[in-house]
C-alpha cells in the first residue's frame, strides 16, 4: 500500500489470468483502489491459467492475491470442467464463434464466483466487486449480461451484513460495453502485461494458447484489428 | 430410485447435517422427488457436522450425496470459520439469543451455497433447490430472509442456460414460516433421524453438541416444548 492510496477505496477483483480481468484489476489500481485479487482454482483443464493469474496479479500490483480451490469437476456439465466434453475449435480465423450458449458455459459459474468475491469483500471491508464481463460474452453466456449483473448487485445488498446495515456493495464492470479491440487498447494504456495473460479455453500444459478455440480466435481478431489501426 | 418416483421431479437440497435441512430433504423424498443432497465442507470447526450430514443422507434416502470442499477459512470473518472468534454461549436456557446479526454469520454463505446448489441442479437436470431457512433465523441472518430467497430465485433464472431457455428454477423453503417446535413435529412425522442431526455451532470432536450456543439453546427449547405438548 502506498501513501497515495485511499484505504476507503477497496475492491475485490475476480482474476482469471485472462486479458479482461487483468484490465479491470489495473483499472482499479489506476483509480487508487486497494485491490484484493481472487482466483478460483476450479479444476480448469490446465494450471496454466493459474500461473497467468499469478503473473498478472504481481505485474498489476494487487495488494492481496488469494487463490481458492473449488473443484467444479464434481458438478461437471461443461467442456471446461469435464474432460469428456471437447472444446469447440476452428482453424478458420473468420468463422463465427457460436451464437448459442456454448459448451464452455459452466453452470452458475459467475454467480458462484461473484458470491466468493462478495464473501471476501465483506470480510476485508471492500465494497466494490470487479469482474471483466463484456459485450462479446453476452450472446453466449447468460451470466455475463447486464441484467444478471444488476440482479447480483441487488442480491448482494440483501444477502450481507454490510448490505443490510447500509454499507452497500457495487459491481464494477467497466468492460461491459467495450469491444475486444477497445479492451486491448485500454489494457496497453494501463500497462497490463498483455503477453502474460491467457484467454485460451484449452491451453497446452506449457501455457501456450491453442489458437483455435472461440476465446483465442476472438482475441486474435482483436490483436489484428488493433495492430492495423496503429 | 424406486418405481414410484417421477423422474421429472428432481431436486438439490443443501444438507448441513442439522435438523432443518434434514427435514427439507425428507419432505422432498416424501413428495416423490429424486433428491441430490449437497454438503459443503467449508472448514467448519468440527468434522462432526459432515458425519451428521452423511448419516442424514443415508437415513432419508437421498439419491446422491455430494460433499464439496470449499475452505472458507481463507475468507474468514466468522466465528464458524475463524478459530480466533469465539462462539457466543450461555448456560442460562432462558437467555435470549442475539437479536443482532451474530458473529456466527458467515459472509455471503447462503448466496454461495445456493450458487453451488444451482450449478449442481443445472448439471443434473434438477429445477428445485431446497434449503432449510426458517423464521427464527430471520432476525439474525440476512441471507435467511424471504426477500433474499426471492432475489436468489430471480437471479437463478437470469444466470443459467436453463433459466434463459425457459426451464426455470424454484426454491423450496417449506420451513420459512414455521417455528422450531413445528419443524420438530414435522421432522418426526417424516421419520427424520432427529437424534442423528447436529445443529450445534461448536460441537465436540466426538460430535456431542455443546448445549450452550444459540443453536443448541433454540433446539433444546423446541424439544422441551414439543415434549410438554405431547
Amino acid at each position: 500500500m502506498t501513501a497515495q492510496q485511499d484505504t476507503s477505496k477497496r475492491a475485490v477483483v475476480l482474476l482469471s489470468g485472462g486479458l479482461d480481468s487483468a484490465t479491470v484489476a489495473a483499472w482499479l489500481k489506476r483509480d487508487g483502489f486497494l485491490v484484493h485479487g481472487l482466483t478460483i482454482d476450479y479444476g480448469q483443464r490446465h494450471a496454466a491459467e493459474l500461473r497467468a493469474a499469478s503473473l498478472v496479479a504481481e505485474a498489476v500490483g494487487v495488494d492481496e492475491h488469494l487463490v481458492m480451490r473449488l473443484d467444479l469437476r464434481a458438478i461437471g456439465g461443461s467442456a471446461l470442467t469435464d474432460a469428456s466434453i471437447a472444446v469447440p475449435k476452428s482453424d478458420d480465423p473468420l468463422a463465427d464463434v457460436a451464437a448459442d450458449i456454448p459448451v464452455t458455459y459452466v453452470p452458475a459459474r459467475n454467480t458462484l464466483f461473484l458470491s466468493l468475491a462478495l464473501g471476501l469483500a465483506e470480510s476485508r471491508g471492500a465494497h466494490t466487486l470487479g469482474i471483466g464481463v463484456n459485450a462479446l460474452d453476452y450472446s453466449g453466456y447468460p451470466d455475463c449480461r447486464p441484467e444478471f449483473i444488476t440482479a447480483f448487485g441487488h442480491l448482494a445488498n440483501l444477502a450481507t451484513r454490510d448490505g443490510v446495515e447500509g454499507r452497500p456493495f457495487e459491481l464494477f464492470t467497466p468492460l461491459q460495453d467495450m469491444t475486444k479491440v477497445e479492451i486491448l487498447a485500454k489494457a496497453y494504456a494501463l500497462d497490463v502485461p498483455v503477453a502474460q495473460t491467457l484467454s485460451c479455453y484449452d491451453p497446452a500444459a506449457s501455457g501456450a494458447a491453442c489458437g483455435l478455440c472461440d476465446a483465442c480466435r476472438l482475441r486474435q481478431r482483436a490483436e489484428n484489428e488493433y495492430e492495423s489501426a496503429l
